[in-house]
């Protein structure tokens, strides 16, 4: 029998195809078999990012999300929709691995940075070699365009989810010294009466798609609530350090 | 006159030379000025990683940071030595770009996480064109070698330093999902502490110099306090989603 393939969780950054590493692109190119999760009808972020790089012996494993409404009659259900997914998606990279196929699984960012690589790996690490290739993740690449220092010397940095709660988000932002706000979409509205209410709108700043071709920067008051799309952020930087 | 250079925040990576990008890699190799900072008699950091890049023609400006002892006579004097140095750096960076060169000040992980470029971009970025390029944090190096999912859907994350007093250090552990620290090194005694007082010990991964050459992963509690360095960091990953 083979030797089993390796499973390599590998981030390919926030979207400007430039921003991979080199590591992560030596072993796209090396990987006989390319995975990605996709929503359906979707090109996918992630491969758009190396899709330029890819070569015709690669085989393509496109993991398709399943299609969810947004009301679910039961809370549950949603998560054992997707759980079964991910249990699906593991049998299926776990076949090329078993045959000795390296599988690299691309991720937008970096995989272990709110990534759905996590999912795969919790499922599989345990039987094969598994890798991470850490890549540049959004946060980063949007105060690069930004043009902000995140975070000075000694201060604290929060990592917040708009799906948080109003009051939870409020007391959270309250308490920090600088912040991310990352899935925003049908969350932006609540996400900035939060900053308002806390006398912080003027210091935020927004990005979609930050680094990718179509990026976007808006000043905050002027986002239309909306239109803000699942690849945006907020960025509440830390005040600057007189060093 | 000379059109003026460009400043640019050039962030390496982690240590692992191959975690660079492939856009910090061609700025690096197109900029004829490189500029690092770096402790007094050390090769510094960020320039270990991109030495065998570096070609004849380029010119290397190390920023040598002064010289301090540990206590010093008022609590205000360091701030003030350091402050003149990042404002002498800035003239000396500043001259050429006047005269027309660009000018790459490469950077450990990313710029604009908690890196000194920052001061150098506060300086100068408001009379030169300035730009960052973004790089793959400690904070996430850390996780792929210690092969840990960092953050799961909406989970928050902290990113805390070292430096912050045993009882902020507790209250911001206490409330968050995630957490990563950095600059241990003489705090390590202390955030260790914190961490056993939250029952999180066990909980929390520890590794030095993640993905540089030397790396090195202990369990937190067989840690020597006295001999933690400075490039070394404490992941506390997020709760496993049932995803
Ligand atoms: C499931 S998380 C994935 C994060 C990714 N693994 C990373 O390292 O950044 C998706 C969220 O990341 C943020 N995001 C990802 N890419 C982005 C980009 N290019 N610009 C702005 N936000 C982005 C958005 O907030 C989005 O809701
Ligand atoms: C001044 S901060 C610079 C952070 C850097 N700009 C980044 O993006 O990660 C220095 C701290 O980063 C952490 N650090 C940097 N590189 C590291 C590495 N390779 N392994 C572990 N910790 C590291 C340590 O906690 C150290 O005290």
């Amino acid at each position: 029998m083979a030797q089993p393939g390796r499973l390599i969780g590998l981030g390919v950054g926030p979207g400007d195809p430039e921003l991979i590493t080199v590591k992560a692109l030596r072993l796209l190119r090396e990987s006989p078999v390319v995975a990605y999760f996709v929503a359906k009808g979707k090109k996918g972020n992630a491969f758009g990012i190396i899709e330029a790089h890819l070569q015709d012996a690669q085989t393509l494993m496109p993991l398709v999300y399943p299609v969810t409404t947004e009301v679910l009659p039961e809370p549950l259900s949603y998560e054992q929709v997707i759980s079964d997914f991910y249990d699906q998606a593991a049998v299926e990279v776990a076949e090329h691995l078993q045959a000795g196929r390296d599988v690299a699984v691309i991720c937008e960012g970096d995989p272990f940075f709110y990534g759905s690589y996590m999912y795969l790996h919790a499922r599989l690490a345990e039987r094969f070699n598994a890798q991470v290739i850490p890549g540049v993740c959004s946060m980063l690449g949007g105060a690069s365009v930004l043009g902000v220092p995140l975070v000075y010397r000694n201060q604290s940095l929060s990592v917040l989810s708009g799906v948080l709660p109003h009051d939870e988000l409020k007391r959270r932002l309250a308490d920090t010294d600088a912040a991310v706000i990352m899935k925003l979409g049908r969350n932006f509205h609540k996400v900035r009466e939060v900053l308002a209410e806390l006398g912080l709108a003027e210091r935020a700043l927004y990005v979609e798609r930050a680094t990718m071709s179509n990026q976007k920067i808006v000043p905050l008051n002027q986002v239309d609530p909306m239109s803000s799309p699942y690849f945006s952020l907020i960025i509440v930087p830390g005040e600057r350090w007189q060093g």
